[in-house]
């Protein structure tokens, strides 16, 4: 099994604004082969900013580097964006292969 | 939901012992309320380190920080220790809520 990891810094009183994106947003998983599971986290916050990360479980690293060159990866990615200033870094991606 | 996260950066060529550990170690996790899931995860690898993430997921935070106030707590982390060198830093604790 693989874990993609999005680690996102949201400017501290963005949160709602970040989380009613992703709740509204058509991830197109489902269609996926290998895909899943996902999970949006909300983690620690410091002055400016609140942590969170996205969890997306794959059968395998090959099933997600296939998804990220499909159509479904584009259109996931095409919908609506958050607003300038939502976003204090760019996310910064992981991939983890699960052990135990 | 609640995942508790430790982030450990193992010296290249310690990954074996590392792995090693964690395999036999008890977490006794199974005997403790609240518990829910419990994985460790590979990541990336830079020059000096590989990245891994022990992830156990627990049905509430309350549940995590009773666990860490508990027997079994103090039982699974009495356990054999790594080799000095192992680790580059002390392991990095990290709580999220499960958002979506």
């Amino acid at each position: 099994m693989f874990i993609a990891m999005n680690r996102f810094r949201i400017a501290r009183g963005s949160e709602p604004v970040f989380e009613a994106l992703w709740r509204k947003r058509d991830s197109y998983l489902d269609e996926v082969p290998g895909f899943v599971e996902f999970r949006l986290l909300c983690g620690p916050e410091d002055e400016e900013a609140t942590l969170y990360a996205s969890h997306t479980i794959w059968e395998s690293r090959q099933a997600f580097e296939d998804w990220t060159e499909s159509e479904s990866f584009k259109k996931a990615h095409a919908q609506a964006r958050a607003p300038k200033g939502t976003y204090l870094d760019h996310p910064r991606f992981e991939g983890f292969e699960v052990v135990l």
